[in-house]
This record gives structure tokens, C-alpha cells and sequence, in this order.
């Protein structure tokens, strides 16, 4: 059977290489990387993925994101099946993250050709621009404006840290690779994004391979606490109005509610804090911080919506910055993509994703699922981020045999 | 009575006149100030005052940490009453703070002339580097180089946020004011400083003038927590090293021992976070948090030191910054100072000190105590900062008859 035949073909080696040739462009500190979305170590890395596509005999599209869609053709013109992910990195990222989901996808058009398969629909491995989020607010911002083109209208105006917008860099992108032919939106028959864990379920479990079953939804809000910035040493402590003391006072409240609401699945995190003046003999006049909870029930991310307000100081200001609904994943790619670990003779099991994905957004599109490979100590966006090369090995022949399964189906 | 006749001769107007002529050297935000210590704007305002004192027929020096010290003789050549403050400011200052007891001082001279008084002791104004400490650290550094100069060969090490060391700003002043005498330190009668209160005490009492007894004592410390950095969406609860939460848990504690040493006298403040990495999705690996404690007690200051430890998690990391003793100002000045206040007619009140000032270091070398006047709503180090014009001339009367009195002991 042709998904067999190219499960076997898929090399390690060759994996590794692709990988490593990746890691050149965009080098980071400590073994990591530092490749932000469009910037020139991002186009010289496209430049050498549309080589290497082209070597393959493959099509290379882009769209106004700056999306790229190398298409290996079918036995029919019938709507592709569809793989990849990102190749941006955060600023201190490691190697793997969703570099790894894009070279999963190189060696899987290398492993088809040395199999001489052609499958009956086209596959399509995408980069999406912009996963991480780290140069350009807000993240997963190419699968987006892919799903939803009018997003990127609002999108071209946002800056970067140096005042570049995102229209300038796109436009750049654009000339930079002007013999790219431009192509919009088009059916697609099932997106399956291969992606480390990024956390420590797997390892913990003892299990190389992870069918995703959905994402969490999530609530981002800030909370601005205001109070009045006073000397440290002349300020009775009656007369104080000390922002620092508001804000920390209000963890514990909001912590119970998640616990009560969500139990051992919690996913409660304070992880931006902005300190004003922020100086050691200065009582703290303003402080923001963030809150991050996610869960995988809508109904549960309602009411800690419904509920945090009454967990704040009276004068607060609470904003909700993003927020989105849980992603269920497509049940018939999930079946195929169980047959697909079933194939490599390795152990899987069903897992929860609590990362975004671009799969989040092309779930909205077409049938859509996920593949997890562990990752150590459940590491990620950092340099010590890695995964054991027959783990990394294991997810590609995973990944190479659902392709082409979903690629037969008529 | 010379002290009486140089009290009525002090003029409210050209008090105010000083004051804006100052503020047009280093102006800074919604009427603020900022004038970084041995800047443009701090040499054009050093300038302007030396030429003023030059006007008066007074000396002028100057010291290796550019300290400037203005002479009006006595009729003998005694140890001098000095008197001074500062005039760099915070980024974001207001007009008055260290600026008005130099004003202060400069509208005394004039008062002096006017009533053609000559002291049995020289009087000189002094105007002290570097008190803020916000472009080079520590603060009040002339005047803690003038009273122990083998500190000053440390300091001059000490960079700006531009790179600029502390010894080629001192160059650049002494280039500049290339025709000023250089002068050591020398015996002094007394030193006496005027300033805001830069706390509510004063207002709230309706008292327009304070005599200080002494400046508390403090202890900076920073405190450091490691965690590990992780994905907020991927890394289960129990999994967790949030060194953010770690960090909040240790306020309670510290706070309770705070108020069990200090009662309603605690002075206890966590003003500086720095949180990295500072990102809404991603758990913080690692916290640090700065904490002042003052108080006038030296051994509640030592059991604070000692029990602190216990307050915070096993293996956080606990730097001591900074320390300075209460300071007990000179009994003998004070009660000269308390005679002053009498002089104008006006309320007076004892106080403490919570803030530092360049007086902390001169008590170390000769009998010294401060007037306060009121700063409305306690607000100091902030455009918002004033004082009634009124308690500013009562400020200047009472630190008139106070230097004329010392300047006449034997």
C-alpha cells in the first residue's frame, strides 16, 4: 500500500539535515534560534525552502500574508490535502517548535518522490507567516488572514517594536520574491499539522506520539490597578495607596475561582507584569499585569469570565485582550491520523493541545488535526527546547502515512 | 537683632524669582523638571548661580565631586554655618524638592546684604552633586565624597545608562568651570538644610514649618526567584515553577513581620518587579523584587535583617542592597532651628525625616539638623509637587535667623 511505501521512505538522515540547514538562517544564543517573521533571516530560509521545492519538481505559490504553498500535484485536480506550520521563532526559540512541522513536510514530499507515489489528490505543504507573535501582534497571524482574508487589512497597519508595519514588510516580501505567482484561499480537503508537544505530557507518559483531539480555548485579559506613586519613606503606611499591594492581593481571589471552576485542569497564569514607576524607594502608582486561563469547556471559560470582576479591587480596570473558543478537531482526520501512528509500530495516545496552532485557525476552514511528538522536561521557546531523533523520526512516518491516506480518499 | 533684621529682610518675590529663574534650566514634563546631575542643563543652571553669588561679592569653589560652595564672609575667619541642598532632579520632577533649599539659600545672601548684616562666622551655600541618584547611582554622592572623599574614587566608575562614567562627567565640570578653585573639606560650625517635607505629615497637621530630629534608617533589599519558564497553555499546575507566584507568597509574610516590629510606623515598600519573561503566555521563570524598610530604631532595623530569610521560599536568592542607620540630628542646632521658627511667628512641630537627604552625610562630619516646609498631598519627585508660596517664605525666614544665630557663636 502506497502510504506504507512512503512511511518506510522517510530518512531520518535526511530529516536531521533539513533541520540543520533550517537552523542556519536567523542562528540564536545558546543553540537556539532568533528568526522573526519576515525578516531578511526569514527570507533568505524561504528562499532556500522554494529551492528545494522547485528541485522537487514542486509548485510555489504565495498570498497577501506572505504565505507560501509548495504543491507536489495529484493524480486529479481535486482539492489538496494540506501540511505544515511556521518557521518564525520566538526571539531566545529553539530549533523545533514549528520549524519542525515545515522540514516534517520537506521530508515527506522527499519520501513520496523516492517511493514513486503519486497520490490521487495534490499535497501541499504551507508555512504560515507569523505564528509566534513575537515581531507582529497578534500571532498565527498568516493561518488567519488565510481563513479570513479581511483580517488582514487591520493586520497591515500594526508595528513592530521599530515602528515597521506589517504592510511594509509584507510589501517587502513581495518584492523580494515577485516571481512567486499569488493564489487565494482554495477548498481544501484536510489541513494535519505535525508540532512538538511544547509540554510534558508525553514524556511523562512514555509515549513518542500524540493525536490531538483539540485545542484549549483561552481568555487573555489585563487588569490596571491604579493607586498613587509616593515616596517609600515619607508616606505613613494609612496614607498609602500602593498599586503593587491591589494587584497581588487580587491573585489569591482570582486564583480560586479557576480552581473551583476548573480543578486539577487549571491552566491559571500571571505572566506579564508592568510596574510603574518601578523604582525600589517609590510606592508603585500603576500596575498592570496579565491573566492567562485556558480550558477545553466553553462553558468553563464563561464563567470565569462572568466571575473575575467580582475578583478584583473595586476601582480596577479589567481589559479581555483576546479570547478563543476551544478548537475540536475533525474526527475523520483524527481516525486517519491514529491508523497513521498505528503504521509506525509505535505507541500513541489522544492529547489535548493547551498551545495555539495555526491548525486553530484552518480549523475553521477544513477538516483539520494534529500530531504531538514529546518534548523534553516539556520545554519549549527556548534553546534548550529538543525532541529524541526517533521521536522526531517516528512523527514524520506518522505524518507521511495519514498524508497520503487522506490524500487517496476520493 | 542681626538674625531678626535678615529674617524681615528676606523678600517672598525674589524667593519666587530664584525659583523660576532655576526652573528655565532642564524643564521637563506638564511642568516638571528634569535636570540630570552634571548635565547641559545642570552646568547652564550652575553657571547662572555662580554668577549671581559673584554679584553678591561671595567666592565661589568647588571639590573633585563637583560639589559648589558659595562664601559670604564673616568678620572672622571661623568654621563656617553652611547651609544648601541640591539641584539635579528625577526624570519627571517638580521645581522644588533639593531646588529650594539652594534657593533658599541664595535669597538669604540677598536678605544679608539687604540688611547689611556682616556674621561673626562666614556662611556659605552649598550645592551638593548628585543627590537624586537617578542619572548615576548611589545618590547624594557629593555630599557623601565630601564627607569621606577615598569614596569618590569608587564613584567615579560608575556609569550612566549612556556608558558615561561619573569620572568624565566630573572632568567635563571641571573643564568647564575651569576658573574655580578647588577646595578639601574643611572644619564646619554647622550645617543646616531646608526642604519639601515630600510626605503628608506637615498638611495634614496645618503645621507650616517642622524641625527634624533625625532621618530614619533603611534597609534595601532584592529579592530573587527562580522558577522555570514555561508554556501557560501546555504546562500542567502541578507541574509548575512559577517563580511569580513564589515571589508573591513571600509578601504576606514579610509584611507581618514588618508590622510586628513597626506597628503603625511600618514603612515597608516592594516598588521595583522585574518579571521575565514578561510575556503573557509564558510562566515566569524568574522574579526579582526590590523592599525598602525604614525605621528610626536601629534594633528594629537589625531584627527586620534577621528574620527577614524566614519569610521567603527555600531557595530565593536575598541581596542587600543598600543600608544606611537612622541618622539623630545635633540637639544644639536643632534648638536653634526651633528658635528660628519661633522668630517668624508661625506654627512649628518636630518631625522625622523619611527620606534621605545630602544632610544624612553632613551629620557625619558636623553638627547638623533640617527644616521642612509642607508639600501638598505629600507629593514630591512628580511635576505635581508645590508648596504654598507662603510656608516657602516662612521656610526661608526661619533658615535666615537660623544661619545668622549660628554664625554669630563664639
Amino acid at each position: 500500500m502506497i502510504a506504507d511505501k512512503t512511511l518506510q521512505a522517510v530518512s531520518a538522515t535526511r530529516l536531521q539535515h533539513w533541520l540543520d540547514t533550517l537552523a542556519t538562517f536567523g542562528p540564536g544564543t545558546h543553540g537556539g534560534m532568533n528568526r522573526q517573521a519576515l525578516s531578511e533571516d526569514d527570507f533568505q530560509a524561504r528562499a532556500w525552502l522554494i529551492a528545494e521545492a522547485r528541485k522537487l519538481g514542486c509548485a510555489v505559490w504565495t498570498d497577501g500574508c506572505a504565505n507560501l504553498f509548495i504543491r507536489r500535484e495529484g493524480r486529479e485536480d481535486l482539492p489538496p490535502v494540506m501540511t505544515g506550520s511556521h518557521i518564525d521563532t520566538q526571539p531566545t526559540g529553539g530549533t523545533l517548535d514549528g520549524c519542525y512541522g515545515v522540514m516534517a513536510g520537506l521530508e515527506v514530499l522527499h519520501a513520496l518522490t523516492d517511493a514513486n507515489v503519486q497520490t490521487l489528490r495534490p499535497i501541499e505543504l504551507v508555512v504560515w507567516t507569523n505564528e509566534e507573535g513575537s515581531r507582529f501582534s497578534p500571532g498565527a497571524m498568516g493561518s488567519s488572514a488565510y481563513v479570513e482574508p479581511a483580517r488582514l487589512t487591520d493586520y497591515r497597519g500594526h508595528q513592530d517594536a521599530a515602528g515597521v508595519t506589517v504592510g511594509a514588510a509584507l510589501d517587502a516580501h513581495a518584492q523580494r520574491f515577485a516571481d512567486l505567482p499569488h493564489r487565494a484561499k482554495i477548498a481544501t480537503h484536510a489541513f494535519v499539522e505535525l508540532h512538538i508537544e511544547q509540554g510534558p505530557v508525553l514524556e511523562q507518559a512514555g509515549v513518542p506520539l500524540g493525536v490531538v483531539h483539540g485545542i484549549q480555548g483561552v481568555r487573555w485579559y489585563q487588569v490596571r490597578c491604579r493607586g498613587a506613586s509616593a515616596h517609600a519613606g515619607t508616606t505613613p503606611t494609612a496614607l498609602r495607596r500602593d498599586a503593587l499591594l491591589m494587584a497581588t492581593a487580587a491573585l489569591g481571589p482570582i486564583d480560586a475561582l479557576a480552581e473551583r471552576l476548573a480543578g486539577e485542569n487549571k491552566r491559571l497564569t500571571f505572566g506579564r507584569w508592568n510596574v510603574h514607576p518601578n523604582a525600589i524607594n517609590t510606592i508603585a502608582g500603576e500596575v498592570t499585569f496579565s491573566i492567562d486561563f485556558r480550558h477545553s469547556d466553553p462553558a468553563v471559560l464563561n464563567a470565569f469570565d462572568a466571575d473575575l470582576g467580582a475578583c478584583l479591587p473595586g476601582d480596577a480596570e479589567l481589559t479581555r485582550l483576546f479570547d478563543h473558543a476551544p478548537t475540536t478537531f475533525d474526527s475523520r482526520v483524527i481516525e486517519v491520523l491514529e491508523h497513521g501512528c498505528n503504521a509506525t509500530g509505535l505507541a500513541w495516545q489522544p492529547i489535548r493541545s493547551g498551545a495555539f496552532h495555526d491548525a486553530m485557525y484552518l480549523a475553521e476552514h477544513c477538516p483539520t488535526a494534529m500530531l504531538f511528538v514529546p518534548s523534553r522536561d516539556g520545554i519549549s521557546h527556548n534553546p534548550l527546547e529538543y525532541t529524541e531523533p526517533a521521536q522526531l523520526e517516528a512523527g514524520v512516518r506518522a505524518l507521511a502515512w495519514s498524508l497520503v491516506a487522506l490524500a487517496e480518499q476520493p
